[in-house]
């Protein structure tokens, strides 16, 4: 019995401390001036080393670059990215409403950038769907075809395509800039963890509201038509009701081409999956396709003929580096940080599952910074903004990469594209390249079945799944994006604000108190435990869920309290009053008289056991124990409200995590309340951070003494059943330990 | 020991489940349908009556009034309030940019109202300076003086005063009615508990950060200067600096007038409560003060001699009834939100506080249909928006007011000045209006006293409090709240981002496992906690902190493990060659050497003791055992990563209050990789409805067997030296129990 005596918590504290200040003492053994000065001077210098290090990681890792392990890997590796690139770069160059070579510069260089600053060795930068659409509303909202239109020779109107396509150019460039800058910033301050808000549903829902996004935008190029372009909430509905009016005007020779590069590409990618494991290389299916389509396109004279739209001009070289319009930043800043977030919560998350995978570290804000470098410079060499992409990031990892070298060779097959073949390119219909894009959705799209999953197995992440998706359509991708995030928080509140709070009951024989009204409650004693923290949200819900639950009706309470002192005191005025008669009257003798009224009332009012003996117990003014007449109606009251004779209650404060003012408040309030109605508060089970908190909001005092603070809720109730001279009912093993003890 | 070796949670739930049905099956015993029909009529009557009562709370309460008990408390409180009601009321609605008559409305109507639908017995129902306010800034914004300037006869501009308070009463309306549909909704919804998102640090510092607002916007009066009106963000700024840019324009006979009302208002003030216990009354200062100055404005004729500025026509008689002007709604939407959450804030926050005291309950979904209903109607009658006022109520509860008669009562007194008396204030300068309103915000200043509180007891509290000041003082009244309220809700995000993390010890003796290094671990035991929840935010710092505590580097034992398989298996293809040549050479009786040199090396192996244990225990497929060599760095590497030798780890789980996809995704992968290297997770202290979640996530499987669960660490503790065929060491008390079971 004697060791949950103790007020374990509070020693341990204690010790806590003593032992801080003892490690402190033994490290800081005081080394003179001049032996400071070497030591730091011998420090600085691999100091200052590590910091370049991990600045600028590839100085790390590329001298001890072993070629006879990784150099054929990363060779093949580079080359099927590179592959990759060639048709991805030029169709998502079209997502963000840019002319495809557009895409092949963000494919190149990006890629050196992060060689030099990046920490993941498998995942492949550049273009990607999500972020090119968004790139992409920008460019339309903020260079529409209405500003361009120009009055042609015949009188007809038409828009001067080349200079819109600069503005884009400028406009995606400026953004990139400023996502660069914000990415960077944010690595610099190490606020890598923002990326946490973004939680799997919410990424998911967001990823397959994008993946709509894109896919209606490209509507378009496959069933050549011409909609109008809307930007703002819902425009993604207005651009739907639009191709529908429009359908009766589809190309059928643009659709034909859709349907055959689509179901080409289905089918071998098909292929490509079943047999993975056989094939060395998977088939570079979509440049085949472009190149099959440019061929037969061009031969063909498909574009004279039928008017197929096609990709036009691809100037061969590299382009010049370009400031960008800084004057659009205020336009874009929404934008550019939408962008910036949702580019990096991709890339983490891909380059974490590789981490993982391989057994190295990817140091999170590392790669907000070699990201925003990428996307900064990028953006002054006419790239838009980047992030790594699953589809070949998998292929690099499957075809053997192993370091960031990948990249590099991926970049030069790039590089000899733009300079010596892009412009073979040019009689590619834009409907094969829609096609690609479509295909690579499938990934997002087939997250539809989180759907039916998340109802099997948590309703509340489902919630978040489809607001995410929902406003994502309905509010486009940047204020999609907010509003998810906000309500995703929201549901975190929720779930807090409206915890389970249940009554504790004890397991026989054991020191265990479960939430279950399987188990019998210890008579006098309420154990009462809230699921979550308490804090402002629901700390009022807290005390009324105490009443409630043990059944203790405060108000009530503290009423008949009140009237009962008033009638003690307008009784002990009466009595003094008729002893000062009686004393001037008849003498002594009589005071003899009203003591034994009194103690034969308070042997009456012993029928609320409980309730009388705590008031005999913690009421230590006496004038509880004089004079109590006429006290049934309230005994009675307090019999209603107070129904088992309850005399304690313990507030298990186990899950409780951190406590601010208003929680503080409420326990104060507990105290002082139930105080007042002659019942014992205590504290079970704080962890030793809540207990400092505690400690710091002046949370103890002469009324809320440290000694109603218990380790376990089993020590509390060993010492309350000692103080009442009980043993615990119900004990058969126990009563073991208690006797040795 | 044996009392420990069941799954007493799993046991608890299935109980749960059984009692769940056990009870439905004797509640519902089968009633025949025209039981149930019978049954229900005779239910709907008292149940209609009790919605009825619910709803229109006054029929509950009028029939039982006692006119011996209340009556002549409630006279006296309602004379005094209704007094209080007459200088509070003009002075705010100059706050309001309404004329003075329009603050006698309000505290007229409303009133009437509250009686019948409201609650709270002691709460004054009326004009609110922090409400007044924000009525102001809408009027002012949407009705400026700009839009009613019209050229005098002698060719000078002047503002059309008549017509633009007639807009202004429009508009203020429009909002009241807005602000009373609002409440009216979130009350039928049950919402009221939206209210709880404000925090009282957020309330403390959004009505200091109001009262900022009403000084400054009340100076002109004070000195009589003209200033421009600005709205928006930083308007509160603008003002300022044109108030002292106006300072040498001071109209002296103005200063000189709010001078001596402010002298006479704060001395008798502070004698009000210096005596409060011995005067039977406080002394109605203010009202004594307005009189004095109208008497002395009319008879002194100041307002022609020094052109004072005084209240102007006050019309006699009531106004009939008008509908709002609909098409206002969208302009106002956001303020009349703002408006009725502070509303309903400071109205149930002081209706709580009255209700506790007197032992009697306030609905608080109740208050707000009924707030919502005050202000709806009273927006129909030319009242703006209401909430109760501390000082008005304090006084009314304190003069002995014990029910809402005492409002109808200060109603009549209200109606008897509006009727009669009103008139006779029409010399009232305006400055003395405004030092009423100075007067008033006492009590708001004084909470900058929480400042120095705060930073003592809650760093993070002090947050939110300077945060909501200062929003609220730059962004203006509606964004600054909604800042605030978005600040708060990320407080409590941050703090349970971040929480701490512990390896907990064992406290010789007990089975208390503490969060601290004063306790031995147990060796080959770690035992991990997390102080918050685990949920999307923190999941993956919970791994990573995982990680970092126990010294298990996951990825370097995941890739050692990888190395050793590889070369395992590489070892058997070499042996199976060899065997298979030695078969072809020599026949049997070498495999039998085979066999010798593994079991060698097995040995060796069992350097590391723990792993190769854990290896031998829960591998069971056998190549483990078959051929190990030449793993001598393998075993360094992996003693390297595990220190200690570690086999199990207990994640302490009881500070859990739910889990969400991202949490069980996080365990699954703690039991998956931690597996992979043969350390074995388990999970302890989970909370019932925890267990529940986790079961409905399909987090228990073949890998992760509901048998890993224990009610408590020590549970856990207890199972794991058992299968180890150890006993706890530092054990002495405990040793008894155990021998003796």
């Amino acid at each position: 019995f004697q060791r949950r005596e103790y007020y374990v918590q509070r020693e341990v504290l204690d010790e806590i401390r003593l032992d801080e200040v003892a490690e402190k003492e033994t490290c800081s053994t005081e080394p003179s001036l001049t032996e400071r000065v070497k030591e730091s001077l011998r420090c600085s210098v691999p100091r200052v080393k590590q910091t370049v290090l991990n600045w600028v990681p590839v100085l790390g890792w590329l001298p001890h670059y072993s070629i006879r392990e990784n150099a054929i890997g990363d060779l093949i590796a580079g080359c099927s990215v590179g592959i990759m690139h060639l048709p991805q770069g030029m169709a998502y160059a079209l997502l963000a409403s840019l002319r495809p070579v557009f895409g092949l510069y963000t494919s190149l260089y990006p890629v050196l950038v992060y060689f030099i600053f990046g920490t993941s060795r498998h995942i492949s930068l550049g273009t990607f769907a999500v972020i090119s659409i968004m790139i992409g509303s920008v460019t339309e909202r903020l260079a529409p075809d209405s500003n361009f239109i120009v009055n042609g020779t015949n009188g007809t109107e038409s828009v001067d395509i080349d200079e819109r396509d600069a503005r884009r150019v400028q406009i995606a460039c400026t953004l990139t800039v400023l996502t660069g800058i914000f990415q960077f910033l944010l690595g610099v301050v190490r606020f890598g963890f923002v990326v946490t808000y973004l939680s799997e549903p919410l990424v998911r829902g967001y990823t397959t509201g994008s993946a709509c996004h894109v896919s209606i935008s490209q509507l378009k190029y496959v069933f050549g038509v011409k909609t109008a372009r809307y930007a703002g909430p819902l425009s993604l509905i207005y651009t739907l009701v639009d191709i529908c009016r429009l359908l009766p005007q589809t190309k059928v020779p643009e659709l034909v081409v859709s349907l055959v590069a689509i179901s080409v590409l289905i089918v071998v990618k098909e292929i490509n999956d079943c047999y993975k494991q056989k094939l060395p290389l998977p088939i570079p299916i979509e440049l085949i396709v472009i190149i099959g389509a440019t061929i037969i396109t061009h031969f063909c004279g498909l574009t004279s003929k039928y008017n197929i739209d096609v990709v036009g001009e691809i100037p061969s070289g590299l382009k010049a580096p370009r400031a960008p319009d800084v004057t659009l930043f205020s336009h874009v800043i929404g934008d550019a940080f939408a962008v910036a977030i949702v580019g990096y919560a991709i890339n983490i998350s891909l380059g974490k599952t590789f981490a993982l995978k391989h057994g190295y570290k990817v140091d999170s804000n590392q790669e907000l910074v070699a990201l925003g470098l990428s996307n900064t410079i990028g953006g002054f060499f006419q790239c838009y903004s980047v992030t790594s992409s699953l589809s070949r990031s998998l292929i690099q990892e499957s075809t053997g990469g192993k370091t960031q070298v990948a990249g590099v060779i991926s970049s030069v097959i790039v590089l000899i594209t733009v300079l010596k073949i892009g412009a073979l390119f040019e009689d590619l219909p834009k409907a094969v390249l829609s096609t690609i894009v479509f295909v690579n959705l499938k990934g997002m799209y087939k997250q539809v079945l989180d759907v039916p999953m998340l109802w099997r197995t948590n309703k509340v992440d489902l919630l978040v799944w489809l607001v995410t998706f929902t406003s994502t359509i309905l509010l486009n991708l940047d204020l999609g994006l907010a509003v998810s995030v906000a309500f995703s928080m929201l549901t975190f509140i929720f779930r807090t604000q409206l915890p389970r709070y249940s009554v504790l009951g004890h397991v026989p024989g054991t020191d265990l108190y479960l939430d279950t009204d399987s188990y019998k409650q210890i008579p006098g004693i309420k154990i009462f435990r809230s699921s979550a923290t308490i804090y402002y949200t629901n700390a009022e819900m807290y005390l009324e869920a105490l009443q409630e639950k043990s059944g203790i009706e405060l108000g009530k309470l503290l009423t008949a309290k009140k009237k009962k002192d008033a009638k003690l005191k307008r009784q002990q005025e009466k009595e003094k009053k008729k002893a000062k008669k009686l004393e001037k009257g008849q003498g002594n003798g009589v005071a003899l008289h009203g003591k034994e009224t009194s103690t034969h009332h308070l042997s009456k009012g012993q029928v609320n056991w409980a309730y009388q003996q705590d008031t005999a117990m913690f009421d230590s003014d006496t004038e509880c124990h004089n004079g109590i007449q006429n006290i049934y109606e309230d005994i009675e009251e307090n019999e209603k409200a107070c129904v088992s004779g309850t005399h304690s209650i313990i507030l298990d404060m186990s899950t409780t995590s951190f406590v601010d003012t208003v929680a503080v408040k409420t326990l104060k309030n507990i105290f002082r309340d139930f105080g007042e109605i002659d019942m014992d508060i205590y504290l079970a089970g704080c962890q030793a951070c809540v207990v400092e908190q505690l400690e710091t909001a002046d949370f103890f005092s002469k009324n809320i003494p440290k000694t109603r603070l218990f380790v376990t809720v089993h020590d509390a109730v060993l010492h309350i059943l000692k103080q009442k001279g009980q043993s615990l009912p119900l004990v058969n093993r126990l009563t073991f330990n208690i006797l040795i003890d």
